[in-house]
């Protein structure tokens, strides 16, 4: 009987464990001050994976155009380094300072800061599509003023000047985003999962079984990517194309595509958002471009390629920017005007308390849990004040606006002028979606100013160059804002300060200032024939966006038939939906979580629903197991969906040396119909 | 503290219950005599059962070919059939008798009874290559003394002198297979786990975890059977030609199959089993295939068929019967010798106890269980003496010999005679090899005979119709021994009288030799295109045994090089593996399990190596579980095989209806080496 009853206090002690939170696990780990978390060491390691990270993209950029985000496998990179460093470091006894999640997570933050411009530079896309061997390859607007060869001076000035804008509207955006919306930041929280499980202080029994549940399902996440990769050899093959809904679907971008990542995202994310993405999905892809597609040669010409914006794209991109920006321009002014007026409430009580400002921007705010508490006050304690942010933002234009007539002539000072000002909205709107669902589209508002500042400047002044440049300018500030505010929520989740972030990252960004464009240097004079196509270094991209810059100096009236009215439409329905949110939310709380997110929805609109489904899948197996096993699920969902998509990510390594060491994948798994396949069986018995 | 002691006494009410065993759950119902256990409403239901399975297959037979086995499905439908029947009854109060278990076993054995004769009788094979339509469509060897037309009326005569003999065979064998050998037979222990569950008596806890399990892998089996069918439109498509390892791998049918049943019936089988289907699949389809490949042109003609036995087919069948019947042969002599020796020492000591026969033949038989000594103790009750058995096969064999060659006169008695001294021999092969694998050659021993008493006849003698009569011979004999022992295992473990299931097979055998021949008659005379190609009733397999037959003729001269001297070979080296297991195992029980069975290891010499690792698969999957809880594993690893192999028999039915209503699959999931990737991108371009 004794040791039946030793086992059962064992089993109770096991319980009382069970139930600490991960903050309460971490109690007896001291947070070290800002500049502790600063370290030297910290910064040899990001430089190191900084390189190597902007090597990778570069050649990436510059053959297939297909980048896979690194941000995950970063935070895991620098904690393997640093503990190879540490562990031969306390070998040695030279180890003075112990190896904390703080300094995990500013490695992070630095490493994504920097390699994000090598990513988000363009040398795949805008930067290489204004050379005059991209401008030969078409037929109009390739004169002298539309072009410009890229040079390692000018491209360093360049990134210099533009690419800490994003920064600083990350900063002055970051409370509202983590702490007010409570954002999820899906691959931010994936890796402060991984950094606060790899860190945790030994002993904990809970920790230990999440941290076998998180290598387990990372893993299997790894092992699938490659599997995947596998079957991927050639065009719509593999597991990524799996038409799950039958052929007809997968027309509509209605398919399967079993990413790991998206499941363990769909996890993560609030079930509202799943839904609202699969909202959006069917009402776009299901409904709205089949209803759109009938009008073919009535609204818009027949004989047009996928990606022609003049095209059924058009409405896509477009339809989707104006839903975007109909949800930020309501949430970026709802958050000015309760912002202004507490500021002028605390004017007249002279009351410095925050609080009221947070209850406003979420009503049904449950009672605070002690991680969020704790996180909170950490994340509040180091603040960097927001006039400093802004103060910053606009001098850091005002230099810009001067110096980029400089490089580009046909950019005007009023051009860039008009970025500046509209960036921040689009900033935080490209934030406040990538906080929501995981997916940032940079990309898109880009071509927004590829098409509004081309429009604007005219061909004949230049207007292809001008809409390049100032894409560059609009893409590095969104993307960079995204990343970043990604980078806090992972801050935040693992108590780094900060201050010590955004020194970090200002750090991160200098490097990668210098980093990336010396890097493209390289391969520019190596490799002669980038961006010719059928070489090794096609660079697809770099046509693509000069020949939407050559159609957005036509205008918007190049837009196909009745898409601006849509547009109009759909930015009042966005505009529209939040307001019921808001006031019926305020009414009935249980309303609120029935109706969907704008902003989730129009994500699809250009996308596809595969994500959305992937999400959704991720959705379903959550609700599941909590129907099944609530406090097992609340336990280790964070952890398996961690595991899902960091595994994944670190997949992207692998793939990447594969692909720059020219190995392609043996097998293409390939979905043909009845039809089609008959005759392909008739093709190849002839072939052999 | 009460209410938690309480709790504690339950989990271990809960406890006692679940170490009962299925026996003892059952301890409570009576089990009916023999004679209960043949009703009238069995045979109804087993009629019609008959008649929709024998539609089904005769279809199948004469569209594609390809029959799925129904055995699984008959057991399910017929509990669903008397269930409803009784049902009905119960509520008009007319219900006498309850519905049992045994009953049910009893419909199950009389409906595969019945309906192997639709799908062993040749109707799309031998019997159809026959007639003239399909000599017509060869060459060579179709004078009139080689045609015999379908008739109704010789038909019905043929199968009642041939079908009954497999039957006594079966009777002589199933206590040496089962209580001696103790064989799993695969399939028919899923059909009576499936029994057991669906009869349980109510309120057993376990039970209903048990039927959970069973129902929710049996679902997952059967939508899985679905979603593999939907991508299978076409040849070399679809989960079930999915090239795991590679598509060099693939060539040599090293694929995994994804097939739910085989990973069952993996589950299932020992260890040593599937260890020995992987040894052998390495052996032939990894070295022996690949070695002969090279020397094309030289031991063998080049430009041949897949599926010529002049080419590597033949030494893929021969050398795979030479194993095989080595190996029957060594357990068929060794069963003889020691029946023989302690019906001597018997007949000396005057001593009825048989245990010595059993200790002798598996000599690391572990103590018996109290669910194997009641099976056991049944099985043996209801006995039907080996003597009648024996008696009544040369009694009908005598009456077929006289018969036969009236009905082809061109199959001469004494090749009648022949084949049924062979036969017993082949029938114990087959049922033994059925018994360890689930897979049934009797298409294998059907080309033997073809091949031998072909040859025996000549060409001018009429020899094809010769073989293929004898085919038809050999193939029902070995294939009823087979599924017959099958069912005998299922009434084995669901308590059902061997004397009961006798009668209800020799009652199924009846109805099977008039239904089948009518359905055929039906269709023939229906649709006049049956057996010509491109017709929706082409037949092709009738084709291809007329000319299996055609190339028979020839005789052993016409084997490719070198085959028969590696036939002896393998059928040497079957014995001596087999020696080797008899001494060293009596010596040290450890090494037999490491030495691989000879029967095993021929069938994927033949039949490729993909069902081999579906089954590794299951024996991995089963390994794993039973390393992490032994207990649980144990109690259901039976159930989830059992589901996983009936979910996949049920799905037959379905797929069955939509090869009859002729709809097919939508998508083909096609697998193409990155060059023919290109080339059929290239094709389908130029087609759209």
């Amino acid at each position: 009987m004794d040791g039946k009853a030793s086992d059962m206090e064992n089993k109770s002690a096991k319980k009382d464990e069970a139930v600490l939170s991960i903050e309460q696990i971490y109690e007896c780990e001291e947070v070290p001050g800002w500049r502790e978390q600063l370290t030297f060491r910290a910064f040899v390691v990001s430089f190191m994976l900084c390189v190597m990270f902007s090597v990778i993209v570069m050649k990436l950029n510059l053959t297939t155009g297909i980048v896979p985000s690194q941000n995950i496998s970063a935070g895991l990179r620098g904690f393997f380094f640093v503990k190879i460093w540490t562990k031969l470091l306390e070998k040695s006894r030279l180890l003075k300072q112990p190896f904390t999640r703080q300094e995990n997570t500013v490695i992070q933050t630095c490493v994504v800061a920097a390699s994000s411009i090598a990513s988000s530079g363009g040398f795949g896309s805008y930067l290489l599509g204004m050379s005059e061997k991209i401008a030969n390859q078409t037929t109009e607007k390739n004169g002298p003023q539309n072009i410009k060869n890229p040079a390692l001076g000018w491209m360093i000035g360049f990134f210099f000047v533009i690419s800490f804008l994003g920064l600083f509207s990350a900063v002055a955006l970051r409370k509202i985003m983590i702490i007010d919306y409570k954002l999820t930041y899906p691959s931010g929280t994936a890796t402060a999962h991984l950094i606060n499980i790899f860190h945790t202080p030994q002993g904990m029994k809970l920790a230990k079984k999440q941290v076998k549940a998180l290598v387990k399902f990372l893993s299997f996440s790894f092992i699938w990517g490659f599997v995947q990769w596998i079957f991927r050899a050639g065009h719509d093959c593999g597991f990524s194309y799996f038409p799950a809904f039958g052929l007809e679907a997968y027309k509509n971008r209605f398919y399967l595509d079993f990413s790991a990542s998206y499941v363990g995202i769909g996890m993560i994310c609030p079930y509202i958002v799943n839904i609202s993405l699969l909202v959006g999905s069917i009402l776009s892809w299901g409904i709205l471009w089949p209803l759109i597609g009938t009008k073919k040669g009535d609204w818009y010409v027949a004989d047009l390629g996928p990606d022609n914006l003049h095209g059924l794209q058009g409405y896509r991109v477009f339809i989707a920017i104006a839903i975007i920006l109909g949800d930020s321009l309501y949430n970026f002014f709802k958050v000015i005007s309760i912002t202004t007026s507490s500021f002028l409430q605390k004017m007249r009580e002279k009351d410095t308390n925050v609080i009221p400002v947070i209850n406003q921007l979420s009503p049904t705010k449950p009672s605070m849990s002690y991680d969020d508490h704790r996180r909170t006050e950490l994340f509040l304690k180091d603040q960097i004040p927001t006039r400093v942010a802004v103060g910053c933002y606009i001098a850091i234009a005002a230099i810009s606006i001067a110096t980029l007539p400089h490089i580009f002539p046909q950019l005007k000072w009023y051009y860039v002028l008009v970025v500046y000002i509209f960036a921040p909205v689009l900033a935080f709107s490209n934030a406040y979606g990538f906080g929501l669902t995981d997916w940032s589209l940079a990309s898109t508002y880009g071509k927004l100013a590829i098409f509004t500042i081309g429009a604007w400047a005219g061909a004949s002044h230049g207007g292809v160059l001008a809409g390049l440049a100032s894409c560059g300018v609009m893409f590095n500030i969104v993307q960079t804002a995204a990343d970043l505010m990604g980078d806090c929520k992972t801050g935040y989740l693992t108590l780094a300060s900060p201050r010590s972030m955004f020194v970090s990252q200002v750090i991160g960004t200098t490097m990668g200032c210098v980093i990336a464009p010396c890097i493209f240097w390289l391969f520019y004079k190596a490799f002669h024939d980038i961006g010719t196509p059928g070489t090794e270094y096609p660079a697809p991209y770099a046509l693509i966006y000069r020949n939407m810059a050559i159609l957005g100096v036509d205008g918007f009236s190049s837009l196909p038939k009745h898409c601006l009215t849509l547009c109009y439409m759909f930015f009042a329905g966005a505009i529209i939906i939040n307001l019921v949110r808001d006031v019926v939310g305020k009414r009935v709380a249980r309303m609120e979580r029935l109706i969907p997110l704008p902003m989730a929805m129009a994500i699809p609109f250009y996308i596809g629903p595969y994500f959305a489904i992937d999400m959704c899948v991720g959705s379903l197996i959550l609700f599941i197991w909590q129907q099944t096993n609530k406090a097992k699920a609340d336990k280790f969902a964070p952890a398996v969906a961690a595991g899902l998509i960091c595994g994944d990510g670190i997949w992207t390594l692998p793939q990447s040396v594969l692909a720059l060491a020219n190995v392609y994948p043996p097998i293409c798994m390939k979905f043909l119909s009845r039809n089609q396949e008959r005759k392909v069986e008739s093709f190849l018995a002839k072939l052999s």
